[in-house]
């Protein structure tokens, strides 16, 4: 009976018009979920769970994470936090590549497998090659008893609750989430963090659904900005380290949903081709990292920001409060709370999905079923 | 005087209405003269001007290659083979990011840096940066006496000629072929394959010239074909293992000289979100790989090219000489010799050059000083 359906998904979607739109909201929520019960009282990570012993951790000397798609962003994230929290050497590879490449992988290799659904055909295929070479797989997925968890030596679900829209969002900000639970968790057991050191990083952590919530409560200019680009075919993100993946992410949702070529870049990379591209009023979306981490770091995106608008382009700009330098080359100026360096990819990538869910609404697609995508691939 | 300038640069193209075309010819003998005098009369690898000892070269347990642009791809393909020959992990990362993401370093890790002018400040930086980390650097480069070069412990120079038109090309390939020479001479000091299994693939690497020249001496069809696609503007390059870096090299070379959105993307990763873009009649260029080689990952490009194809995609295919099972799904189909799995992107890369200049021709653009962009990016 279509009326009770219609009736039923109207109630499932809690007042929102879009799937995506109510997930984009729980991410507070489903962001605290990761964390609850993960953070001791004296500033240390409770990955009790986790079936790998201390020692399995303290052996590891090589990290892959693979993935797919929007997860393999939140894997590119992750390598920053790791590699900066652990100093292990950490590769992010896509699972359809993984296995062709003939990685080099032994007992001592740490496979991070990350699937929302945990039935990603690519995936598992890579964590099955994996465990062929003997390596140890930790997957974090979303969907318990998936197959990937079945599958791996250990698993850390991201509690992030049913994701029924096609394009993801709570389910990346609690993979990366869950990625951080894990570098620091690496980091504690192979004594390289002091407790007081990972107690601090922790704190920061707590304090990332409430900015999370203070980034949602400033969307409406966001949303009538999505409006207003709706005719535009073409898009340019830019990012530097945790923001570069943070500008594929953008570009991809902007691709899955909108159907129009977006494309993110590093923005050290730009005049090493694709600034040819900029004309007259293209759009191109800067993801500003803090002043306040590496100086030269945000420096050098502001004055990427300049290149790009002195050969005419729209410039559409996510900065932290308080960052003035980057207003005078800023077209539209969207902001967001400031944060530790490593963890803005919990607040930047906000404002990217409410852009992208409003432009294809506005184009009048389909914002929850976009056109040819599955929401979990289970083919390879 | 303007008419003895012109006459000039009409006598150093030779002929070519650009200097690319020019450049794009004289692929054959640049990769000859890359490999001359490198490789003996035993089938070993002759590197006498690298100033790393062997020893230097056994103690080696991760390469870094850091690259930006077109060279950045000759480093993708590299890692395919350096992993494959030596077992030694290999990471490539643009230069750009490098330096900022705390990269895990010291004497034991190679890092090679690529640049055509040897003066690309991006790679100049993360050179530096990695010798600040005690790690051995070394340069491949096409510039004698650059500032590379003289910064690294070592040099393999490509000896391809002067490059002149922006959008590289003979640079790339030669980059490449050196990228091999080094993985092999690696997998030789290191005994991880006999003198005989080197000199069968040196003997594979001497007879690429003679098959670049004879793709080179097809590409009427691809000339046609790039300028009936001049007026389309957006294409999609997919490609798996070595062939993915040459479906991003593609996609650059018309982002850069047609001005065209262009994005490559690992053809594993289509389902994953980029297959949303496919509409009616969008060009979809493939690189399939020999099913002589792997034989699923053939058949899985073969796959993907069906389902986009399912989707209204116009399909490009680049396919070997003999490969049937791609004939059904390619609306236009370019051939090139069979070559083994890892020396295919030497003669692949070549109909995407062409193709690239070819619609940016048609469409009226400066082939060799696209817009926005220098030679040699000599700035951060």
């Amino acid at each position: 009976d279509f009326h009770v359906d219609w009736d039923l998904a109207a109630a499932e979607k809690g007042g929102y018009p879009w799937f995506m739109l109510k997930e984009i909201e729980e991410q507070p929520q489903a962001v605290a979920d990761t964390l609850r019960g993960r953070l001791g009282d004296q500033g240390e990570i409770l990955l009790d769970e986790v079936r790998l012993t201390d020692q399995d951790l303290r052996d590891v000397d090589k990290i892959f994470i693979v993935a797919c798609g929007t997860a393999y962003h939140a894997g590119l994230v992750a390598k920053y936090a790791i590699e900066h929290w652990t100093r292990i050497p950490c590769e992010v590879e896509l699972a359809s590549e993984f296995r062709y490449r003939d990685p080099v992988l032994d007992r001592s290799t740490l496979v991070v497998a990350i699937s929302q659904s945990g039935e990603t055909m690519d995936t598992l295929m890579a964590l099955r090659h994996a465990k062929d070479q003997k390596a140890r797989v930790l997957a974090i997925c979303n969907t318990n008893g998936s197959t990937i968890p079945r599958e791996s030596d250990a698993v850390l679900y991201t509690h992030g609750g049913p994701e029924i829209a096609v394009a993801s969002t709570k389910a990346f900000l609690t993979q990366v989430a869950a990625c951080f639970l894990v570098g620091l968790h690496l980091a504690q057991v192979r004594g390289v963090k002091f407790a007081d050191e990972v107690g601090a990083i922790v704190d920061q952590l707590q304090a990332m659904p409430g900015l999370i919530k203070r980034v949602l409560s400033t969307m409406d200019g966001v949303r009538e900005l999505g409006r207003s680009l709706a005719s535009q075919s073409t898009f340019i993100f830019l990012g530097r380290h945790v923001g570069y993946p943070i500008a594929l992410e953008g570009a991809l949702k902007l691709k899955e949903l909108a159907y129009v070529h977006a494309e993110g870049f590093a923005a050290g990379e730009l005049k090493h081709g694709p600034i040819a591209l900029i004309s007259e009023g293209t759009p191109v979306v800067a993801v500003v990292p803090s002043p306040a981490g590496r100086g030269f770091l945000h420096d050098k995106v502001v004055s990427n920001i300049q290149e790009v608008r002195a050969r005419g382009a729209m410039t559409i700009v996510i900065a932290e409060e308080g960052d003035e330098a980057v207003v005078p080359y800023a077209d539209h100026l969207i902001r967001v709370p400031r944060t530790p360096t490593l963890l803005a990819p919990l607040v930047t990538t906000v404002p990217l999905q409410v852009l992208a869910a409003s432009i294809a609404d506005a184009r009048g697609h389909d914002v929850d079923q976009p056109r040819n995508l599955a929401k979990s691939v289970t083919v390879e």
